[in-house]
């Protein structure tokens, strides 16, 4: 059972745009990065393939606020916390800082999801098997 | 003088990920694609430098909510809505179609800055020259 | 029966580095761009998924020679020729031109295959109504 | 003095495709991401900005050759080689393992240059303290 995960990143070159710093897509990635490995720190894959069947975590709404740029070479802890435990779906927050100070604020909720070769999901409740290796991180913690 | 702007844009297969669809992080660049064409037909510039100065429109927060997944080959009318015009900064907001369905809504806040050599960049009030360009988009076309 | 095709780009603020130029690793998803809508334009897609199927064009080699840089805005004509019609794979040149300039040079060769719901995929030789949707680009084009 | 350099990477869902696997653009990411990591064991950096001069290695030419494909969560051992040190240039040849296996081999010419504030950059001989740091690979471990 777990709130919080942390990962720690450095810039690569190919990150970065013409105005020398990391390009805002790449946040996202980097939360996706973080989320994955705190999920497979869990036992839980962010995809699985059955025959004829997909189950995942297809992203909902997701957002980042930028407080000061990350520049190439700049090593980064993304911090993950989980903040909201719903019936089909996981928010995250997360953090983003650099030499202790936070550069960067990032939310992602995800729904737990199946469905078949064509393509479509539907929204799923989380079994509770899956819920129980989360917990919501206490608010202390999320400011 | 203009609120809003729209793009058209066909998912390429390296904007798939494993699951089948267009990855998330990938809306955001298609903002910013429509986001810099409707600066272009405004005769603005997304960033410009001269000797010593940069000046540009780093984002400060960005949002995305996805209703349904977009397909390699789906067609996407891109949609950019002037949402507020504040002292230094402006919110765009982002509608995507496919065939008429509304598949996603994102929102991005850029403000206007300058910035050293070094790298440094700090928020400016929008010069009125440049404010004059933009008008806010009417409330019955952000909804 | 086509040996070549043509697509022009526009390059964007997400596809630039810190160096100011368009990162090398773009050019690629160019080329394949521009293989894509050559396949479409011949009726043959990129890749199919028929149940417990995967049937596709996986890149065996890849290169890419620069020749000049190219920098946020530019538009670029990538053509795409038939440079080799094997077996099982084909061999693609790609030229890019800029205002008519040749700024850069590339080559993609990708193999027919097929593969389980597993993933493991194998080379087939190419169909013969497949096959003859292409003709080789001539030697003098090529250069 | 040096002439090899490891890094190890994890596939991250952002850099898979549709087709399930690791999309063939990235390899040229974690080629530059371990030509990064070699040229700052060095010390040496992979880009300098001076007032009104950039310093750099521009790529001239690259290239990837795929035995095998990678996916989600595969761990792989990205291994740099110098192949060639030339008057203004070096060549770096890759090699990705994973368990051992060779499933990809990368090559990467990367030319020493400057250039002004506006942008264009021209090939200039490799400073003497610099060429002392690279060493050519012997050629056993190259093939």
């Amino acid at each position: 059972m777990s709130s919080e995960f942390t990962i720690t990143r450095t810039v690569e070159f190919a990150e970065t745009d013409m105005a020398g710093i990391m390009h805002f897509s790449n946040y996202f990635r980097w939360m996706e990065a973080c989320e994955t490995a705190f999920c497979r720190s869990l036992g839980l894959p962010l995809l699985t393939f059955t025959p004829g069947q997909v189950a995942g975590w297809p992203r909902v709404n997701v957002g980042c606020e930028y407080r000061a740029p990350l520049r190439f070479g700049d090593t980064v802890e993304v911090r993950l916390l989980v903040r909201k435990i719903g019936t089909s779906s996981i928010t995250y927050a997360f953090q983003f800082r650099r030499s202790g100070e936070l550069v960067a604020k990032g939310e992602l909720t995800a729904v737990h999801a199946r469905g078949g070769a064509e393509g479509g999901m539907t929204a799923q409740p989380i079994p509770a098997e899956i819920r129980a290796k989360f917990h919501e991180a206490p608010a202390a913690a999320l400011q």
